[in-house]
C-alpha cells in the first residue's frame, strides 16, 4: 500500500471516534489535528474537504460496527439464534461501544438529519440495510418452522432496531449499562414468546 | 412584564429550535442572530455565553414538550387509557414535532454526550423524570387492579421510552411516519398483552 494511502487510513481511523464523540459540527479541525498529530495541510493533502473526512470517516465507522454484530452471530446455526446473539451483543454496547462516542447510527441519524444531506442519505440506506438483514433472517425463520408465520418480518425488525437505538442512548445518558439490560431482555421476552413458534 | 424579559424569552424561543435542528455546536451566532434578528451584542446582552443560551433553550423545549405529552393524557382517568394516550401521541411526532428538529430530549442527550457536561446532567434527570412519571401511572394501575401486580413498572417505563426515543429518530431519518407507525403499534400490544391484566 501506498504511504499516502496508509496516511489517509490513519488519519480516518482517528477522525471516526472524533466525530462520534463530539459529532460532526463540533470537532473542530484542531481536534482533528490533535487526534491525528497532523497539521491542517498534512490532513487536506488527502481530503478536499471537511465533509469529505466527514463522509469517509462515517463509512469507516459502519464498516466496522457492521463486522462487530456480525462476527457477534455469524456462527449461530438457527434464525431464533441469530436474533439472540444480535440483541445480547448489545447488551454492553452502551459503555463499550465498537467506536468511542456510542452507535454511529444514531448519533449521525441525528447530527445528519438537518446539517449533512449526503450523510443523511447514507444513513438512512444503513438504517435500511439493518431492517432487511433481521427481515431475512426472520423469513428464514419462519421458512424454517422456527419462528410463526403470522410473524411480520419488516414491523418486528424495525421494533428492534428501534429499541436497541434508543436503549443506547438512554442507557448511555445514565453511563451505565442498566437500562439496556432492560431492554435487551425485554427483546429475549419479544423473540421468545412474540416470534418463536 | 419588562421588556429585557420579554425580548429575553423571545430569543430562547427562537433559538430553540435551531439548537434541536443544528444541534449545540452545529448552531452558530450567525444562525442564532438570523433567527432572532439581533445583532450579536443584542443577544448577549441578555446572556453570558452561548452555553447560556443553550441551557436556557433546553429548559424551553423541555417545558414545551412536557406540557404536550401532559395535554395528551391528563383527562384519561384510568392507568391503561394514560399509557395508551402517551404512546399515540408519538404516532406522528416525527414529522410533527414540539420542537421543530425532532425530540429535544434524544437530541440532546445525544449532543450533549461528551461536549457539555451540565447539560447531560439536566437531560439525564430529565429522562429520569419521565421513567418515574411513567412509573407511577403504571404502579397506579397495579392499585387499581387494571394492571398485572408482576408488571415491573420501572423496567416496563425503560422499554417504552426507549422504544419511543429510538422510534423517532430511526422514522425522521426516513423522512416519514411509517417506521413510528410499527413502534406505536407494538407498544400499543406490549401495553393490551403484557401489561393490562
Amino acid at each position: 500500500m501506498r504511504k499516502g494511502q496508509l496516511t489517509k487510513e490513519s488519519i480516518i481511523e482517528k477522525a471516526a471516534p472524533i466525530f462520534n464523540k463530539l459529532g460532526y459540527a463540533g470537532a473542530s479541525m484542531s481536534a482533528l489535528m490533535q487526534a491525528t498529530g497532523l497539521q491542517k495541510g498534512g490532513i487536506y493533502n488527502h481530503f478536499k474537504t471537511k465533509e469529505d473526512i466527514i463522509l469517509q470517516s462515517f463509512e469507516y465507522a459502519i464498516k466496522k460496527y457492521n463486522r462487530a454484530v456480525f462476527n457477534a452471530y455469524r456462527n449461530e446455526k438457527t434464525a431464533l439464534a441469530k436474533l439472540r446473539a444480535i440483541v445480547n451483543f448489545y447488551r454492553t454496547y452502551p459503555l463499550n461501544p465498537v467506536i468511542e462516542g456510542g452507535c454511529p447510527i444514531i448519533n449521525t441519524a441525528i447530527d445528519a438529519d438537518n446539517t449533512l444531506p449526503q450523510l443523511k442519505v447514507r444513513v438512512k440506506e444503513v438504517i435500511n440495510t439493518w431492517i432487511r438483514n433481521l427481515s431475512d433472517i426472520i423469513k428464514s425463520g419462519i421458512l424454517q418452522g422456527e419462528i410463526k408465520s403470522s410473524v411480520n418480518a419488516h414491523d418486528a425488525s424495525v421494533v428492534i432496531i428501534t429499541t436497541l437505538q434508543g436503549g443506547i442512548v438512554i442507557s448511555r445518558s445514565f453511563e451505565d449499562n442498566a437500562s439496556m439490560e432492560i431492554v435487551v431482555n425485554k427483546l429475549l421476552d419479544y423473540i421468545n414468546f412474540n416470534l418463536a413458534k
